[in-house]
């Protein structure tokens, strides 16, 4: 006998008897395990990271590939593209890691010259929601918004009454760090979530985009002893070699990855999958999911 | 300029016309920082952790502490107990650890003896609500369930309309593996939360703990690259020296740790603070804590 324990991808057949006495919530499509419907999706289901918005992080043990989301949060993408192209990174280090919470980094000391990147930004923490940003909504409830679900590939959440979208803050999602003044964050000191959906944060700070691969070399980084989880000494720095923007890194040397639609059928029927898992493992499917258990896949290019 | 990102621990002062402005949901008590809820405790605000309750996860890297929860899981921690007595765990590893998911340890040959414990198990997946059993909920919406709340120091969730309730997957929570029959967990293979709640394993599987020290022990172990997180050459096992029930420890060597009671006046305000943040930081409360978010805390006795 296997204990595997839970599992999170899973190939195995679907019992329909299994979810016709289980189910809690009735399903239109007959129920698909996950990795049928990635099997079928096609060229159209997926896209390409773009590279003037894809971030290229060089920890020691690794390249972080984050994507950027100018429709969220422009002048935080702006800025960080002058600090990429000025190496404004390079040298500095991982400087924070609280457990189950975020991993950060940027300039310990604060001596750096910013160069030609700006000191001070809009507090780019929500936007207006609208006809001209791609929203495309989950049925099921969240305890933060009124609504939440995707856009243009980022966990998102709105409130039409207030007529206000906002990236959620999702494991693996990347924001800018600021000072107690809304204007202080300027992209030069970077966390991303590590642990359960800190959701209190949304519409508090600018999320700038998403790690899409390498977030294990982030998120297994040692915790620092610190107050908020910060290294107590320089040597428990990380070092990061470079901070790059893709379109400034030989095409040959880019991280080749696509990443699935959010807009599409597939992505729905991916979502459906997720709310109720239909295999032989499980009893109970759960008839609900929540807006951060949704995996947004990126794989190597087809 | 100090940007510190986001904050989870925050010692700064209440900016009151703030909370007025922002508030999204009327609170009656004034608002307080976690820091001064956690000052204002007294020793009835605190539990000791029982020793037949408790075991000890050695590690490489240290000793994780893990509250059994006999309320939800009886028989399963029972057999926990065994297992612990009979050394079963000695000398067998951590075999998995997937990003964003669990870290499972066990025997990965499935070679070993139970001795005399048990080889399949009721499955413990909920239990009885009723007055039986403490459950102090809160007010929070939540997708999974239609209330959630603690019992006993623990997340948990309940159905009264099924009449029954049961723990949360929250990260820290500890689990028993099973295969595809229900009654295939035993407690020989047990997994922890360290991603994002994955709340649809509630009601599938049994938990029969949480880590309550030493979470960061586990949380950042080497990402397996086999299929689900599992290691894939038996070099990157991560050695488990002993599971040890603290009863059987002698006194001198067990974690004096308390752990804060959730079912305090002192654990409501502590929960109204993660609900609706009011330090300096913060532009806009949630007016909505999310069940995983409320941190039970540890601490050394006092």
């Amino acid at each position: 006998m296997t204990r595997v324990g839970p599992t999170a991808f899973v190939l195995a057949a679907i019992l329909v008897a299994e979810c016709v006495r289980a189910g809690d919530s009735p399903v239109a499509a007959p129920p698909r395990p996950m990795a049928d419907v990635l099997a079928a999706t096609t060229a159209a289901d997926w896209r390409l990271l773009d590279p003037d918005n894809t971030l290229y992080l060089q920890t020691p043990a690794g390249r972080v590939v984050i994507e950027l989301a100018p429709a969220f949060a422009p002048q935080h993408v702006a800025n960080l593209r002058t600090l990429a192209r000025e190496r404004y990174f390079d040298g500095l280090a991982v400087i924070r890691s609280q457990d189950n919470f975020v991993v950060q980094w940027g300039d310990a000391e604060g001596k750096r010259s910013l160069g030609t990147a700006k000191a001070t930004l809009p507090p780019e923490f929500t936007v207006r929601a609208g006809p001209q940003l791609p929203f495309d909504a989950i049925p099921d409830r969240d305890g933060y918004a009124p609504a939440v679900g995707f856009s243009a590939g980022f966990p998102a959440a709105r409130d039409p009454a207030r007529g206000e979208a906002w990236l959620a803050h999702c494991y693996g999602m990347v924001g800018a760090g600021r000072g107690n003044e809304p204007e202080s964050g300027n992209g030069t000191e970077l966390y991303v979530v590590t642990g359960h959906a800190p959701r209190q944060l949304d519409r508090n700070i600018a999320l700038v985009g998403r790690v899409v691969q390498g977030m294990e070399l982030l998120s297994t980084l040692p915790r620092g002893s610190g107050p908020l989880g910060f290294y107590e000494r320089v040597e428990q720095h990380v070092p990061i070699a470079s901070v790059r923007l893709a379109a400034d890194v030989p095409a040959a040397e880019r991280a080749n990855l696509e990443v699935m639609r959010t807009d599409t059928a597939s992505f729905r029927a991916l979502v459906e999958t997720r709310r109720n898992r239909r295999d032989d493992w499980y009893i109970v499917p759960a008839g609900h999911v929540d807006v951060c258990n949704v995996p947004i896949i990126a794989r190597p290019r087809r």
